[in-house]
């Protein structure tokens, strides 16, 4: 197949020491030879593979730029293809400059994410691994640099792979035992097939609910603060704020900017929202701030529910209480202005009137800046946030894949059932080639034509 | 002499591909060792120089990222040091990690321009070479490329380089003669000398006109568009701005802010103020405009004054003429409106009125959208550009160079100066020193570290 060659400018866009020029295709080097000229008279294409050599960088004749050039060869590349990198200094209409002179000598621009594709293509990365790459560079947080890491490392993409493998193994089993029940060419019956789409249900089930914790670390959890007015949820939300923020306004409008960025608690990202006390009122104003609460609520991962110790469990209290029960969100209940009580009793007692729905209480003095640590804990506790070993164990960590597997799962099931109401395994191998296609999608193999060649090369025996 | 090892990211701050980490210094492979694994279980220090190495970045025990490393070593080197370099993906906080593992394994920090700080103090590039870096990453246009890069390529500085060396020769001459007149041991004498100092004057003098025409294509030309109220200023402002920019706002405030960028007009860069109408008033407010006006004008270093050709010259337009008659900057007659007239004897009628305090005059009917070219081609040619070819004439491009070759010049005038007045040579002698010295600091052979530090601050971390 010819690829036809592209080339884009690498490094992000800005003023530096240094802009790096990718070119990826079939013509690379012979692009970047009508543009680079090494000083020791060479061509690049003389060079050894991966050398960094010096030289010229040349643009309607003219030299615009020295730099360094290295060529790597197909398939030992990030994309697989040819691929020639021109390193030039790091100036905005530089940059473009030597670029434009790339597209001159013949290559095409790059479409977004097109190197990533590229290497997808030609097999180098699976789906998942070029996410992994994209969440790689988008990472806010050390943790999320180790979970993106893993994917590049494929370590979801080969449990994935496994949990394929499976698949096809069983659907070929089905499909001899469909075809041939009475003759001994499989040792698989319908109860086995049970056993095996049972144990493929729990991997399964380990995934989706590895998304927790992926969501958690990687996309970030949205977290609503909420309570009655005046338990400090302001407060608590600046507690949080501060480690990342010198200074949050009290202005409300400035606080609900701030608000729509992304940040970590410890090693989980919080997608925080603010929300507006919450009360029953006949103020218009107020409702609709309440039904935002409400909102926010339904959409939430994580509800910090803000009570104020020093007043104890009001009937506002147990009015936020009973909003957010319906929530299957995780919940922290935070025993704010724990300075204005003495002794533990106040705090024990409420602790003993809050209702199980709660997953941790935290108790915190957040105008002092008391119980961040606390409530890091509770929070990255109940994600499991730091107790993982990405290189070992395969987290999900985007809607995309979570959705795939929960239809893979669906599916698996399906066939389980229809095993289980007595219906002949073939009817179950439909299911299963559904769960195989969806799975599929996850790290993006060509499912079609792949199920058809192994199913062929089993029954080749002689027929 | 042993120099400590210094990192930093080289490629501009933000999300892309691709980032570089780049590390100098005697301990610069010892340092990418502890951080940067090849996949092929060799050390970096194993594998040939320059060879671009696919590998680990292992921060803390953990593998964060995958990534090319490549180790140059001193002198072939950016710096003149041992250097190696890691290509990571191009997060942004991916990229600090691995910059903070680099440190931990370590390297210092490396401040701004510290990499072309050590090129130079390695004796890789003169002071106008490392200029005409940042000047080559600063370019915003195509021909402050070309001439940064003259600068890169060393044609200044051999300039430079030339005319030292022949002062020092004839330092040495006057020398001998000072100490033996009577002896035949030099050939020169007193009036050779005076044609050599009337050479080197010359020379001199060529270099610090050139600096108009560097100044007007690297640093920009403080341009004031002036002329009595409603001639048109505001068009003809857009009429040079439109090229660049789609809006341009009628509220003076927003005009205002947009001024302070720097834009080319063909090659030459403008640096554009905008200016009240000018006339006599005893508004106090207009007052302070024209004030503001006359401020502009004396630092100016071309004025575009307006006039209406409809209307043709009146008295408010004499006074406009007389304010700028004292700057001696470049001044170009905008003759605006040209499509309000018929024919073409109006439009001479005031060609033939204007003073000749003018450089050349433009016509345009600015409103229109029309006199674009007519204006660029009169403004680069007032300042030759686009008539040289930087890679064989030198060209000054920073107020500092300029400041230099001028208290050389001045130093050489004295030097002959004495000479004419009748004194020996030696008292000739000195100030053929003071202009050696000063004519070093302009490549940065006789320069104070104070001065260097200054130079390499304008730098970006990373360069």
């Amino acid at each position: 197949m010819k690829n036809n060659t592209v080339a884009a400018i690498s490094t992000p866009h800005g003023r530096g020491g240094v802009a790096l020029i990718r070119i990826s295709g079939d013509e690379a080097v012979t692009v970047a030879e009508k543009v680079f000229f090494p000083s020791s008279g060479k061509k690049l294409s003389e060079l050894p593979t991966r050398y960094s050599a010096y030289g010229k960088i040349i643009k309607d004749g003219e030299a615009i730029d020295d730099g360094i050039a290295v060529i790597f060869r197909a398939p030992n590349s990030y994309t697989g293809e040819d691929v020639a990198e021109i390193t030039c200094h790091g100036g905005i209409l530089l940059a473009s400059s030597v670029l434009e002179a790339v597209f001159t000598a013949g290559a095409e621009p790059a479409r977004k994410g097109e190197f990533t594709k590229r290497a997808f293509l030609s097999g180098k990365l699976s789906l998942t691994e070029a996410e992994g790459v994209i969440d790689l560079i988008d990472a806010k947080s050390e943790e999320a640099i180790k979970l993106a890491k893993s994917h590049v490392d494929g370590v979801l993409s080969s449990k994935i792979d496994g949990l394929y493998g499976r698949m096809k193994d069983l659907l070929s089993q089905i499909y001899v035992y469909a075809d041939y029940p009475d003759e001994d060419l499989t040792d698989v019956g319908p109860e086995e097939m049970k056993d095996i789409l049972s144990g493929i249900t729990g991997e399964l089930e380990k995934l989706v609910s590895s998304y927790d914790l992926g969501r958690a670390v990687s996309e970030g959890i949205p977290t609503v603060i909420c309570g009655k007015p005046n338990t400090g949820k302001s407060s608590v939300l600046n507690l949080i704020l501060g480690r990342d923020r010198a200074i949050v306004s009290d202005i409300p409008g400035t606080t609900r900017d701030t608000l729509e960025e992304t940040f970590p608690l410890g090693k989980v990202m919080l997608k925080l929202t603010d929300t507006a006390g919450i009360r029953s009122s006949d103020d218009e104003i107020e409702k609709i701030g309440v039904g935002r609460a409400k909102k926010a609520i339904a959409e939430a991962g994580l509800i910090l529910a803000v009570f104020d110790v020093s007043e104890g469990l009001g009937k506002e209290d147990r009015e936020v209480i009973e909003l957010i029960s319906a929530s299957d969100a995780a919940k922290i209940a935070v025993l704010n202005k724990a300075d204005l009580v003495c002794g533990e009793e106040a705090i024990e007692k409420i602790k003993n009137e809050l209702p199980d729905i709660f997953d941790s209480a935290a108790v915190t003095s957040a105008l002092n800046g008391k119980g961040l640590n606390v409530l890091e804990e509770k929070v990255n506790g109940i994600f499991n946030a730091g107790t993982i070993d990405y290189s070992l164990t395969p987290v999900l960590s985007s809607a995309r894949q979570l959705a795939a597997v929960k239809r893979s799962r669906e599916a698996v099931m399906n066939a389980l059932k229809a095993l289980e109401d007595g219906f002949t395994p073939d009817v179950a191998g439909t299911d299963v080639e559904i769960a195989m296609s969806e799975l599929g999608q996850t790290d993006g193999r060509a499912v079609s034509s792949d199920i058809v060649d192994s199913i062929f090369h089993r029954f080749c025996v002689g027929k």
